[in-house]
């Protein structure tokens, strides 16, 4: 594991701790090299009793069958092209590798440090591209938002049951989306009974829930993504709203389109009642619900999850056992900590 | 006051002990009669050191120059009527004096026990109404969530600048908005650590907020709304969507707009900054802001509040203030407490 | 399991569901017979699909290698009488079977109404009680208060280091050990933003510490005990004063004695840093540690938690593991999540 | 005002913004220099819409009535030489001048800059210091531990009821306790879900407890201070437990002698029920209550403050009024807000 010190990286050290195909040989973590993890997380002291993090070099990780990379932006374009050449797959839970090369140009700003490795990325969501995913080789998986966006509307949009523009979501997520990075928005006496809107019109996810639905669906989606930080360690919901493209829509409809899809999806579960993001706390699960509201003719889509095990470390591992030849939910926990 | 055991009751005891003009003589509390306030909240206990619960009597009010009713749904209309006749002026916290009879009948479905008097009173958001506030000489003060949604849209609406139609209102209210009956999503151990969407689709103040935007704008307003619950104990959030209905709309226009609209309102502050709950925590404020995206063609308006202060108790008594003559914001605190 | 719809028993249903050993086959909640596992926890709906709450009657049981009950205070001595002679073990999670007759007489202020059963159970805290509870046949597993208590002062009293009276025991619990009952200070707008300490000098677990602390140790121990509600979910700390009975004590030499004293622990981790509760939460994991104050010739010993895992189903499970002769920690997570 | 952007800072802006005599003329901050208040707290922004932070110059000051210095730990010492010339007052909130100087260097491990200026200014706690406070000419307010330890302590040391060694403190703090600097242990992720004891033995407010009770009490005081972390923004509750040094004590002869202790005192209220630190939120109030515990021979007092309020801006504020020769409360609210 490159980057082991962040909130994601602990996670993925939780959760791998109870998985018993993949075993942790390597932690890296440039500001924290020479510590210990349960220095920084006393959570995992008694698992990884003799594990310090590492200073990153590439050498010491070859061979490896899957290496999870949980850095800072950026930095995943840097040590990739030196990764590929020394371990089977890699698993880049950062932003680096899940957008075509334009679309990253346009809402990161910069041209893309390795374009030719782009197309050897899967966008790590199986729900939506399974067989890509099991192909990968590598898998670069998406963070929380763009997740809950893609798990509540990929249903509507593939199906053809909602315009692909005009698309609102507005979605809430728990500080720890903010990572370990010291800033005040982070500490607890700001974030701490108060509700915080940000990144208002511009906010770079938008540009993955809009590609990744796009690719799914094949149409050209547009969509308002505005964020929400709300006072809870963990947690994502998404409220979406859609215009409807399809005659005669119904709520039971709706449900049961969902259901179709989702089917074969092992951490998602469609349900009657609105999703609460509490039922998926610590696990890999997703639950959704839709609507339609014959009044404004509209439709309604909500999916809630745990925005650092679905909506990160759960998702990558995921996608690790799919690239490894596992079964999907192999070592995940399905069931939330509620209460 | 009629009703002060409920959290409403005690944030207008808590804001009317710094009130330099309304001095508290009477408060009842059927289902905590003969306890005294300090007894359920210690807070008061020093404040009001010799005031107990009693039970209703409309005798007991009798001659006072105004009633702050803090009752549950549908019991407004019950003691309403014996009370007019007994008090200068009525300012009611519940829902029931707030719609005309066709509305009132259409969400709560149910005729109006008292419809003779619902135009004794008008809708208490001076900023919208503020006339007829003044003219009182009843007043009907509504909750938080269409108090922050009409902030947020009736600059838009007024100004003719949005659709009426298609408008979307997402908004996120601390638990104490479910007020302090007995219910197993209000414990704490459901509550925190998750967001709870609820209501989908027919929340009754869907029909607050239509109405009180339509009748501030001469429009036939239709929005969809969908409350969330999130954990803190107070602060409400509106996240509006809106379609332009003028060109060349810009969000520095629109800031524009609003700082015109909003030039003699003693508690609403238009800032360019996305607006947070906690900068209005136990305040009368309201921070609204706006945007217009030019990618998606869409408008964004945002207001946060506390529920408790502007959303109720404040509100209540900045309309008490107005049909009692006095200064609009007498005796109500306007700086949030932050951290 | 009987009585499964409140905290503890949703806790059980979410350890048991990645238990290897040990299948849930019946679930009852007299009070919410009918309702499926799902509709009340939406976190277990996916785990238990077509399991709903029984009303409990027990040949329903019979047969069953181990019944785990999570009941109201009182209501054990009611039902283990006839469960005892149709199930090979019971676990019990409430008070009940914790306490010698006397002892129970006198916190209890009422007469057992089993008393003949008592010495069949035995405390189910296995670090200072393994034998018996391998024995059993049946446990009454204690709850998060006695069980931090003990662990933090065991390794003290059972090594003569400090004296057995005159101990302090400061402790400081998450709300979920309220249990789901709906009372006032359980709602989360009280219990938010508050430290609440409540049953000064009287609270009930004072006779288990006591009992328990006596028992390993074969001292006469009294300790005061004050409990404080603090505003989280989850997790328990309890800070113990007690004055030294031995000479030249340090704190390395206490850490020492700890660390002996825990060799065969699964769960209990001895720290040098101060234990912080979430590195347990979620978790079977207990984090103790231990100081001398040479200055105030005093010492400190404290001890973090999860009240709903080691401090009920987990500490259940673990025992109930050893009753069926499985490996104690099967099943079990020993990882915190953090954050 | 001298350091106004931390969070002491901020809650000295919200509570003089409610001053009918104190008008805040100037406020620096060295590391926030040019930024607008509202810019750093949007709570602030409407009630100083024209103040920006400046950065410290002495002159900027000179011939103020009364200077609040607001200083991270060691910078008063710097900055009270040259303040002392130029203006009638200084209300310190800092810890430099609340010790006698060998104390300070005791705790501190340095020696103090300006000894000669520490008997000007008085220990900030009118309870027990009133004379000395009005005298001034300057003070040092202490902080929120040592206040509520000594609000708990003071009549029992004071009146001779308990023994001046062998006393615990045990104490619950919000994370506002750490200012708004930048750490781990302050992010929301941390601390949220979580009660974190840290400075186990050597916490430096323990000698001004030791020293305040001291003075006031005249005896050698000497206690066991263990501070804890839970997660609120505010609030502090100190636990104490002392032996007793009198026959025949009760909680009713406690009870009592407290009142009397604290019958003049305006923000203090002995209650009987314990005290909850949400009774306080936003004021400053400080509610105390005692017990006699006859089966363990010991005594219990308790005291709930706010950690901004009475534990640091209301506490400075009480100051200036008295040093000023207003009424002590002029201008602090006393009521806490619940919920």
């Amino acid at each position: 594991m490159v980057g082991g010190s962040g909130y994601t990286g602990a996670e993925l050290l939780r959760l791998l701790a109870a998985h018993p195909e993949i075993e942790v040989v390597h932690v890296t973590a440039d500001s924290n090299a020479g510590s210990s993890v349960g220095a920084l997380y006393p959570s995992l002291g008694g698992a990884y009793p003799r594990v310090e993090y590492a200073a990153y070099a590439p050498g010491d990780l070859a061979g490896l069958d899957v290496v999870f990379l949980a850095l800072p932006h950026g930095e995943s374009q840097r040590v990739v092209p030196e990764l590929v050449e020394r371990v089977e797959h890699v698993v880049d839970l950062g932003a680096d590798f899940r957008l075509p090369a334009p679309e990253y140009e346009r809402w990161y700003g910069q041209a893309h440090a390795a374009p030719r490795l782009l197309d050897r990325f899967a966008f790590g969501v199986p729900e939506l591209f399974h067989d890509a995913v099991v192909r990968g080789p590598h898998v670069a998986a998406p963070g929380c938002y763009p997740t809950a966006a893609a798990l509540a509307l990929a249903p509507l949009l593939v199906g053809g049951l909602v315009e692909p523009t005009g698309i609102v979501v507005d979605a809430m997520s728990g500080v720890s989306g903010r990572g370990r990075g010291l800033s005040a928005p982070s500490l607890y006496s700001e974030a701490n009974e108060s509700v915080a809107p940000y990144g208002l019109l511009t906010h770079r996810h938008t540009g993955e829930m809009e590609w990744a639905l796009g690719a799914a669906s094949g149409a050209d989606v547009q969509l308002l993504f505005t964020p929400h930080l709300v006072p809870m360690t963990r947690g994502l919901l998404a409220t979406c709203h859609a215009r409807p493209a399809a005659d005669r829509l119904s709520t039971a409809s709706l449900l049961k389109s969902f259901r179709t899809f989702y089917a074969e999806a092992p951490f998602v579960s469609v349900i009657d009642e609105p999703p609460v993001t509490k039922a998926t706390l610590g696990s890999s699960a997703a639950h959704v619900t839709v609507r339609f509201d014959e009044r404004t003719g509209s439709v309604l889509a909500l999916c809630a999850l745990d925005n650092l095990g679905k909506g990160a470390a759960g998702q990558a591992i995921q996608c690790a056992n799919l690239v490894l030849g596992l079964a999907e939910a192999t070592g995940l926990p399905a069931v939330g900590m509620m209460p």
